[in-house]
């Protein structure tokens, strides 16, 4: 059985010595002291540990059942929703003016990943609730959200995401899904939509889903495309439920991971819905909230391989197998325990290196949605834009590989379902599939973010960690971070010139090392993160702040990351300025 | 629904054309002329297409089931047993004295890959049996092999391997399971083994154990530790079956993959067993058909990736999503096929080239035990034992890898169990973990098979890439294959002095860089076979012989190769000349 304790010492660390969030000019960091955000994560950490946790595994065991058109949820899952519910846990960065508590999305985030971690498949009902809310708080009425945005707040009503048909997934313009307006301004929705998660359960008294639909005139493609709020049960004038409405759930998909979650094949027929937002612009509302839904999905990447780490260090540090080849370190035991071992410390690197990195910047990005949203910063909401892929992406694909990799410390053990760590590798997996295809995120940086604007954004990054290095140059004991990072930000340099030199002549150039490029931007930004936690651990040393074995770590951990990892940028770059030739040489009748 | 087709075409390239098979002078392979292994394996692709595959995903639904210690396995496993049987295909290798037909090894490997891609926990059944013959075929006496071999070669009676104990997998001095000697020559072995793949089931009349014990008398750890014949049920004198004998199965495990192979936990109960091979030397024993065990394990990794390659590229030209970014390529559909679009491209690319890659490898490897052990060949023998590391440990970390990547390119089908492509990965998962974990596979290279016989092995493997690059020196068409190569190697040998320099003062700088330096080894391999592949291809091509633009398929694959996938090797030097400090400088309590 595995277990799960929230990382409160790291993730105040990384809030107040990396971040130092009660110091920003953003609109509500500064009560975010010391004292209440560990009260609120300690809180969290005790929800996740006492309620999620143990629910994890029965989640994966037993899975959502359909019956008569009624879609059961595992045993405690009602409970605990109830008790997500009361804890206020499902409101922490919805507006007040809904029933929200008003923090800023950055404490969402760091609350989310614990529950995450604790069970990625049970988050989803509040995480896909989140998402619809941020819709219609951003495209509704006045009436809409007066109508539907209290009880999605309270998670009294949960909400979900509905775009894709069996035909089509990334190409939304092959939706076939149709709306017809109705003389009372209403339309009916008619189609099938597919992998909607959380499309039907037994945790709400109602759904309200979001609905991507062609309505008449709109033309061919994506253009034609509007958002519909379409609710389970309807909802009277008076906010009381009324009729059920022509949505059901048609099958319950299995799945390799994510049991525990729902994921439904819904049948609209002549359901009644209302526009969201603008006729034939339900594409630009979706996109909308793709940086905070990717950022979620991101933080999904990371968070399951935090919990399969914890377990693979517990067992790495207990299990007792062989002999450390320079002398024996259990000499009582009848053998060492596996940590001993230079290749187990080596996975167990490369899991605790990418785990913090990889929140650390995580972090970053909602502290930039936040200054995007609460205080107009453009050139931040640029920023998050361009780093929201490679938040996807590379920490999508990373935390799979290392929760395989935690998996792998098991030995025999990792592959049997009663231990739980195949459970950590198959929720892990969905990661890189949904809210857009690893290759698709890709496809996005390399493809549209990279010049957005006149590459301004992109721009502004290199100017950044070209800065962090200046600004630490004085410093001697920096260079160890700072040097392999310029040297990896160069080669980044490099690629996008690569792109900008041979992308205009032959687009597949460029795209053909848009999967490394994503992967070699992912590893300056872990690089540029480890340089400003070991900056900030060096700070926090030399000033006699907090636990100094703990901020020893951090360099430890930092000089691993840029030892042993960063050098993957030089790869990918190689890769990258092959070009694409290698990858399109043989036609597609010849494969 | 998935499909599989045998890639004879390919296997019948690398056999005649690349290893050139007879014209070699291994005993027994004058024999395999083009028509013969084309009838074997067209015969074998039948049986896997028709028989096996479909079953494949029925092992992965309905699994095992133990019921009053009877293991029932899937529904058409019997019949399909029965037809593996009857057709012989458990016999090809075995020695003709005890009904085999006494092919080469390297045609059972060939015939098995087909098998293992077409459904790989049914094959176990038939692999493991193999496995035990063999011990008994080494090390049992005359009687011994008279008694269980002819039964075992038929597959009347099934073979398994008992080493693992539930504190113990990789250090088997840990073992607890004893044998107490009998006036009568026999042993009463008592103890709990785990994880026995085949242990109980219902496929034939006898299963007959090879279990790993502790007999009185041979001191501590390994030394102590014997090999003995456990039969399920007791053989009589005249070869008839006897009483059930003390052994039994006290639970199947549930695992992430192969459902179909019953993985059993085995209960020895003073069960009466016979000594194979010398008093405690039953390591040495399992030791001997290590390499055999372990390139079986290999080819698993890219057998079952072959088969998700398969279903990959099926998809990527059925599938309609999106257009060509240079232009529309099915401009009267509703999109392109997602083979038009460059990422999916280089996915496809890396499968390709790995799957092939592998396939030459573990043929290579499969000729050179032929080599030992037809015409006693010690230089095959020793390049064999260095290989065999590699070969498993690199071939099941990138045959994972790219079944996960054919699962990416299913999108979202790809997570529905109903598709199966979730099958190929968690069934893929397990050849990391068993037959010695992948960490052990590179402690076995660095810290034994580097400096065997004095290094004399891997000096003469470094002689070999070299020769082959100055081979093709005066063939300017075969630069670009040999460049890469070249300097790939220099990498390789640049770990291996790094290891000799540092490793003699600390070994944990040599065991730190382990890992990577068995991926390195691995590029190299690969790189060579490529390189060889692209010669063979152009001589064919030179000589008018064969399917043309199948032969230049060889050399863009291989072109890809060499640019996109062996500049891995740089980054592994990296990362080993990194050495010890990165990978062990937090104490264990730190973490």
């Amino acid at each position: 059985m595995t277990s799960y304790n929230a990382p409160v010492k790291d993730m105040q660390f990384l809030l107040h010595e990396v971040l130092k969030i009660s110091a920003s000019d953003i609109p509500g960091y500064a009560d975010l002291d010391e004292g209440f955000t560990a009260a609120v994560l300690d809180e969290a950490g005790k929800v996740a540990s006492e309620v999620l946790a143990p629910l994890n595994a029965v989640g994966d065991r037993e899975g959502c059942v359909l019956e008569n058109g009624v879609v059961r949820t595992p045993k405690g899952f009602d409970a605990a929703f109830k008790a997500m519910k009361e804890g206020g846990w499902t409101a922490l960065d919805c507006d007040p003016d809904y029933g929200g508590q008003g923090l800023p999305y950055l404490v969402n985030t760091a609350v989310g990943e614990i529950f995450v971690s604790a069970n990625m498949a049970f988050n989803m009902y509040q995480g896909l609730t989140h998402g619809a809310y941020s819709a219609i708080h951003t495209h509704g009425t006045a009436e809409q959200k007066a109508k539907y945005l209290p009880k999605m707040v309270s998670c009294d009503w949960t909400g979900t995401m509905n775009l894709t048909e069996p035909h089509c997934g990334t190409d939304l313009g092959l939706m076939r899904t149709k709306a017809e307006p109705q003389a009372d301004g209403s339309y009916l929705i008619t189609g099938q939509k597919i992998f909607i998660s959380a499309g039907e359960h037994d945790l709400a008294e109602n759904i309200i889903h979001l609905v991507l639909a062609k309505a008449p005139g709109g033309g061919e493609g994506t253009r034609g495309v509007s958002l519909f709020i379409v609710p389970k049960v309807l909802v009277n004038e008076d906010g009381s439920l009324g009729a059920r409405n022509a949505v059901s759930c048609g099958k319950l998909e299995e799945k390799m991971g994510i049991h525990g979650n729902a994921t439904c094949v819904m049948n609209y027929d002549g359901a009644r819905g209302w526009l969201l937002g603008e006729l034939h612009k339900g594409m630009k509302a979706m996109f909308t909230m793709m940086n905070e839904a990717r950022l979620g999905v991101g933080l999904q990447g990371y968070a399951v391989a935090e919990a399969a780490y914890q377990n693979a260090l517990a067992y790495a540090k207990d299990r007792l197998q062989g002999r450390a080849v320079t002398g024996a370190e259990n000499p009582n035991g009848p053998a060492d325990p596996l940590i001993v071992h230079p290749d187990i410390r080596r996975n167990l690197m490369e899991q605790k290196s990418f785990v913090e990195g990889a929140r650390a910047l995580t972090f970053w990005g909602a502290s930039l949605i936040d200054a995007a949203h609460r205080k107009g910063d453009a050139a931040a909401d640029g920023l998050v834009g361009l780093l929201t892929p490679v938040i996807k992406g590379f920490q999508t694909d990373k935390g799979f590989e290392m929760a395989v990799q935690a998996q792998q410390i098991w030995g025999g053990h990792g592959y049997i379902e009663e231990q739980g760590m195949s459970q950590f590798a198959r929720d892990a997996r969905i990661a890189m599939i949904y809210e857009g295809a690893n290759g698709v995120q890709a496809l996005d940086l390399v493809g549209r973010k990279l010049a957005q604007d006149g590459g301004k954004h992109v721009m502004a990054f290199f100017e950044m960690v070209k800065a962090e290095c200046k600004a630490h140059e004085a410093e001697p004991r920096m260079a160890e971070y700072t040097s392999p990072l310029k040297a990896a930000s160069k080669q980044m340099q490099a690629a996008g010139m690569f792109f900008m030199q041979n992308g205009m002549k032959n687009p597949n150039a460029a795209l053909a090392g848009s999967y490394d490029f994503m992967h070699l931007m992912g590893h300056v930004c872990l690089g540029l993160m480890w340089t400003r936690i070991a900056r900030a651990a060096l700070t926090a040393l030399d000033e006699g702040r907090g636990d100094a074995a703990f901020l020893r770590t951090k360099l430890a951990t930092a000089r691993f990351y840029m030892t042993r990892q960063l050098p993957a940028c030089m790869l990918h770059l190689a890769r990258i300025e092959s070009g694409a030739e290698p990858v399109m040489a043989l036609e597609a009748e010849a494969f």
